[in-house]
């Protein structure tokens, strides 16, 4: 096998039509370097340029300048920010996102929506591989309603496979909640079949599309998907603890009524009536007063991507992640590194995880060398490929440094104690 | 009685310990006038200046440069900022308040944990005249449960008489929830008599503190309060949709279990492990990833607020109210306004409503002056006096220009169709 040269990588990037954006971004100077190496857009994306300038307008001109007067414009930016991500990213139809609150609280409202109109099923499916704020979730509400949660355990590498669902998906399930990118391993699930299977038993299904969103192409239209959920601070480059999407297909929104009746999804809302009667339409979905200032965050991110085109985004995704796996096979393998993603592009997202028995001490030791990775216990290291802003140089250099961590062993000069954030 | 003068109110403005706060906010320059007479702050609070820069800060230094490794300073931010506004505004201890989500979502959550920690009892309490949202979640989680929610019709001026609280609270009562200050008419409820009627019913108490914090002297260690909840887009100057607080008595934080179970309430986080655990501590009441930037925001605010001193803040507000009363007396009463707010300036928070059979009409006619109030159908104006950013120049200027209004019958000539936003 011929192992990339960074003169691949260089050439890689040369051809990548994608380049450009990268100078969309500000370029962080972490410990007074010019530009470490981040691989972990997966975690929290970087900071579009303009975002900068669009928040100073919202806040001294929208907010400081026009006050209360700023309501009329602002009242429907949820709505108008969910369909700019729904339309563009989502294929979603209009109406059917809503940016708002937080990943883990939409996912409780529309798995507890999903539970109540089957109100006559006692399950809950979801995997081992979901993301933990989603089984928390689905655990909380079983316990709850005293429903029962069937949590499969998949394998940590490929994911899910669909006959193991459908071995799983009974005429009890309500709900079936699954990512369709898995966090750890960025194993892709077929979002058509499995929609399938919970539809044959008259399941609904939950995605959440966290670490799918922004790089991978998805079609919730065509693929069947009922509800699903999202985060923006990942590829969607919204910010720290941006708020959420959701998404409801439309033709489900007027038989689903989730569980916080807040006066932002109550029709005729400044009548500020006596009873609560949901508007019609995805705002049902909303709860309180919305996050002006983060709204225009996330959609100045989530414009920049749209700009890029996802499927410009996913081949660049697959060809960075294929030169990591080329690279950690080539590299790696020898060096205690196992592989913990799956091995054909098409079936992991932008992301590639492997395992180190000292994954802690590794990653304290890449981020010394300016390489930024996260680790997740007990052993693995995850090293995220954010297309808008990693080059395959990035990629090379990268593991370039780990290589030569590993084989002088000098991660052991660090800390094995896992930091809270890591 | 005498009728204050513009020399008056210009005698209160120099004698005001707090006159210098208002160069610390940004004056606005709506339709293109230097500064329009802003009587809004109890419905979205001016932009502190120290606020841009602040968040340009978190924007640019914390995500742009430091990325992810910021989140080891972020990670406790909510309580931190909780902390803030709990010890020196709400007589809260360290550990008993947490920024996150929103006012609305915070009720759900700590009502449900009441109901549930009452499962043996069947009714909620509330008032007519609580907030809209606030009812709205009562009215859910009592369909989702199957309680009753007795809503009390308390007098629409005065708010609600503690004797017929007695009379409504006995002993299938599992939550009392009600607004300290009521948000169209002002009223303040006393707390520490509330609370103890609910607690000799064994009932707890649920009070949203929105149009309070901020405005009046709170003491929830001393009142004997259970829960509580507040917005900080209002006095606390936290922004549009700012992110709301909330307090849970420590005493109680053990024995009480929110339904939201999100990744950031649970121990050992970064764990990700299979079962959720709620962190012990105030924590538990988190959900998902909390807002950075807009907790930057609040806590912004918030620490004006503090530095003016609520002692002086609700002395400058009894001032301005008590101004704007004797002028609605000897000037409007007799062009059709009725007063309904409490006459007694201890019986109030920071604003003051007034009705008018044409209130949207002279609403508009007011902002065609320059003079931002809000109209809360069917006829209700309320004039709010945020006293770091209100003087009684600009309460004397508002209500001589609704004066010449009124006579002028100048409203007419403006649409009776409600805004949305009014």
């Amino acid at each position: 096998m011929h192992v990339p040269t960074r003169s691949d990588a260089e050439a890689a990037d040369r051809a990548d039509p994608l380049a450009a954006f990268r100078a969309r971004f500000l370029e962080d100077h972490t410990a007074g370097v010019d530009h470490a190496i981040y691989l972990d857009g997966n975690s929290l994306g970087r900071l579009p340029v303009a975002t900068v300038e669009r928040l100073r307008h919202v806040v001294v001109e929208e907010w400081g300048d026009d006050l209360v007067g700023s309501w009329e414009r602002w009242i429907d930016r949820p709505q108008q920010v969910g369909d700019a991500i729904g339309v563009d990213l989502l294929g979603a139809q209009p109406g059917e996102v809503l940016v708002c609150d937080s990943t883990t609280v939409n996912l409780y409202k529309l798995a507890s929506a999903a539970l109540s109109a089957r109100p006559d099923r006692s399950v809950i499916v979801t995997a081992d591989d979901n993301f933990p704020t989603d089984r928390y979730v689905l655990e909380g509400l079983a316990a709850q309603r005293d429903l029962d949660v069937r949590t499969l355990a998949v394998d940590p590498v490929e994911g899910l496979d669909p006959a193991e669902l459908r071995a799983a998906v009974d005429r009890d399930v309500a709900l079936v909640a699954l990512s369709q990118v898995a966090y750890r391993s960025g194993a892709v699930l077929d979002a058509t079949a499995i929609n399938g299977i919970a539809h044959a038993a008259g399941a609904l299904t939950l995605w959440d599309h966290s670490h799918a969103v922004g790089a991978v192409p998805l079609d919730l239209t065509a693929d069947g998907t009922d509800l699903a959920v999202g985060c923006a601070y990942k590829y969607l480059h919204g910010g720290p603890g941006a708020p959420a999407w959701l998404y409801v297909r439309a033709e489900h929104q007027p038989r689903l009524r989730q569980p916080i009746w807040g006066w932002f999804g109550q029709a005729d809302q400044f009548a500020m009536g006596d009873r609560h009667d949901p508007v019609a339409g995805i705002g049902r979905f909303a709860t309180g007063t919305p996050p002006i200032l983060a709204l225009a965050v996330v959609e100045e991110g989530a414009r920049l991507v749209a700009e890029a085109g996802i499927d410009r985004i996913r081949s660049k995704a697959m060809v960075l992640t294929a030169l990591a796996v080329d690279l950690i096979d080539a590299w790696l393998t020898p060096l205690d590194v196992t592989l913990a993603s799956p091995r054909d592009p098409a079936q992991r997202g932008a992301h590639v995880s492997i395992t180190h028995p000292h994954a802690h001490r590794v990653g304290r030791a890449l981020a010394a060398e300016q390489v930024v990775v996260d680790v997740r216990p007990p052993d693995r290291l995850r090293l995220g490929m954010a297309p808008l802003t990693t080059s395959a140089v990035d990629v090379w250099d990268a593991l370039d440094r780990l290589r030569r961590i590993l084989q002088a062993r000098s991660y052991e000069r660090f800390s094995s104690t896992p930091g809270r954030i890591t």
